[in-house]
């Protein structure tokens, strides 16, 4: 197995101004390649410390990927470094700049001329890299079985030499595969399925989301996707369908499957559902619409709620709730429609209905279905697992799927 | 200066799986603080790796924080990799897991016991870190001289360690100040408080995110709150209220000051903007609720908007956003409404409307004021631009300032 180390070179990184996106975005490709990712470090713009972190990985890995630095202002240190590193001095590499300065308009080759003395510039021990892309060469040397490749911080031009220079040679996307369950918890979901998990000659990575659970399977295709068939056997209702990575999706997909339209009305998730259903291009289709009745007075006029029902019973309530989503059938003209109302906190408990309790109903037709749950945390973590238990209730409504764990 | 590194232990992180956001966050904050951030570094769930970090960076920095490895999983290997490093064997800290533990319902104490074997573990030459989020604890530790913070990697859980442990009383919150500011682009914004920029003794840094640029102050206290006087100064009709950093904060504010209630109706941003709202705990005092509005016929049931106009004019046209928000107001009994409507993309663009075309009416009693604006990128990106620009408008007129720039 192969062995990297990516680098990324920025104070800008460090202080948190940019975040970095060049190294795993190369970490995901040399991984789905069967590759190991050593690390991912970010260091300073600083002539010790980069040199210092060559030192370190030396021997140690096949190759050493390095990422910005390479610009023409003053604190760019990642080509010193470099020559510091190797001891020698710097060379202006005419042919190889010449290829970059071919690109450009007449008039910017004099501009670009201009920061030629910085950007052309390449340790005397080191080769150049070609930039399809922009104005700085890359610089690659070999030090003691390892590769070194110093390539510019801009996303196009990183990407573009990690690509012509790495992907063509190492990717292999049939090793690895995901899976994504809902309505488990992380711990629970791994007992349940020990057996994957105790498999010697298969990787499993498991990423917990809001009541999403990713299984990633890794290791030889057939392996892979043997385990994956077990998976989705061992757990019929509750793995999502291949290739759909998110509970709105499944859900959209799910409508239109069966062409059937869906709507929702609101009250503690404040028209969160509404807006992941239409994150997806194309929900129109089957997604007419939502209603946000955070107050009484709006589950009253929009969705037709009987203010004596939320006297009696209060807004959350399975009496309201079934209100609330026939009034949202009728109102969005669909098929089926959701509600959801709870409460949020972090006030408005009480001892009967604490912060967390949630009521949700389906209506489709003349039929209504109720239930209700608990959720812990805060008020953005209470709305986040309502938000994603509503579209789990809906998805397995739509599928005819048991409720979850 | 305070000198701290930042690990992210995780192989999902290293295999491209997942992206790195607690470090970044973390080191936002440190450099804000002015402290010095010498690493990020993100390394495998290996129990020898995770003991070499630490040792490399002993008596070299004041903090070592980390993030993630401490889930019950067979994966998860940082408190082995801490006892290793410490020497010395794990044990349960049983009263600090026990504050943990009450914060759950009876029926899942005992679940959440059930893992307790693994996430109520500290190497006894550790102490525990409360967690107020979730079920594991954190870990801290002390040699020579480096402090080592050990905490979960899920975000919200690392952040609350992150805040009460260091943001409190480590972090001088007196030598920065913030200002957030609406409607400019950060590179027009710069040009516009140069001076602010230029001035040798303050260390300015630009934090832009959706249609709100934060521009960070930091220096001696005198120096700051002058600055950020100056700035307020030059921008009076941009800068959100003191101690607000968000939009919809600041909409709250202003709907809570002048007693006004508020409603929305949405299209395109399909309850993002209601859903903004309420993440804030006693929104619904001034915001009655929204209509998501996706379908045609939603408008027309819900809003009372004329099916003439939309077949005449289209569904994005400020005749329909007019329609909508007076519909708004009318059906959520509401003293003013916003209305969102246009192309999110990527299909259902003309040449006349293009995708990114956004209309927005506000309206409040008999008057209807209309705008629109034109955003660029994907469907998400003209989604978010859409609700940020509907919530500095709502906020604009609410002030009385003129719009953005």
């Amino acid at each position: 197995m192969k062995k990297v180390v990516l680098v990324a070179i920025g104070d800008e990184i460090l202080s948190g101004l940019r975040s970095e996106g060049n190294c795993s975005w190369l970490a995901a490709l040399f991984h789905n390649a069967g590759w190991q990712v050593k690390a991912i470090e970010v260091v300073p713009d600083d002539l010790y410390i980069i040199q210092e972190t060559f030192t370190r990985w030396v021997g140690k890995v096949d190759h050493v990927i390095t990422s910005g630095g390479l610009g023409p202002t003053h604190d760019d240190k990642t080509r010193d470094a470099v020559a510091a590193f190797l001891g020698c001095r710097l060379k202006i590499a005419e042919d190889a700049y010449s290829r970059i300065v071919d690109r450009y308009s007449e008039s910017l080759k004099e501009i670009i001329k201009g920061s030629m003395t910085k950007q052309a510039l390449i340790p005397e021990k080191a080769e150049p890299v070609h930039n399809s892309e922009g104005s700085a060469l890359g610089i690659r040397f070999r030090v003691s079985d390892t590769s070194f490749w110093v390539f510019p911080g801009v996303p196009s031009e990183y990407k573009a030499m990690a690509e012509r220079e790495f992907l063509s040679s190492v990717i292999d996307v049939n090793c690895w595969r995901s899976v994504w369950i809902t309505g488990w918890a992380e711990s629970l979901l791994k007992d349940r399925l020990g057996s994957v998990f105790e498999d010697p000659v298969l990787h499993v990575s498991v990423l917990p989301s809001v009541n999403l659970v990713q299984v990633v399977l890794r290791g030889d295709p057939d392996i892979t996707h043997e385990a994956e068939e077990q998976v989705r056997r061992d757990l019929p209702e509750d793995c999502l369908p291949e290739g759909v990575s998110t509970l709105e999706e499944a859900v959209l997909e799910e409508l239109r499957n069966k062409k059937i339209t869906a709507g929702c009305a609101e009250s503690c998730t404040g028209g969160m559902i509404s807006s992941s259903l239409t994150d997806i291009a194309g929900a129109s289709e089957f997604f007419m619409g939502g209603v946000v009745c955070y107050s009484n007075q709006s589950k009253v006029n929009l969705l037709g709620v009987d203010f004596k029902v939320i006297e009696k019973y209060g807004a959350v309530s399975f009496q309201c709730a079934e209100m609330m989503a026939k009034g949202a059938a009728k109102v969005l003209s669909s098929d089926l429609a959701l509600s959801v109302t709870g409460i949020a906190g972090p006030g408005g408990g009480t001892k009967e209905k604490p912060v967390g309790t949630v009521w949700y109903s389906l209506c489709s037709g003349d039929s209504v279905e109720s239930q209700h749950f608990h959720f812990d945390g805060t008020r953005a973590h209470i709305r986040a697992r309502a938000r994603a238990k509503g579209l789990e209730l809906m998805w397995r409504y739509l599928k005819g799927y048991k409720n979850g764990h």
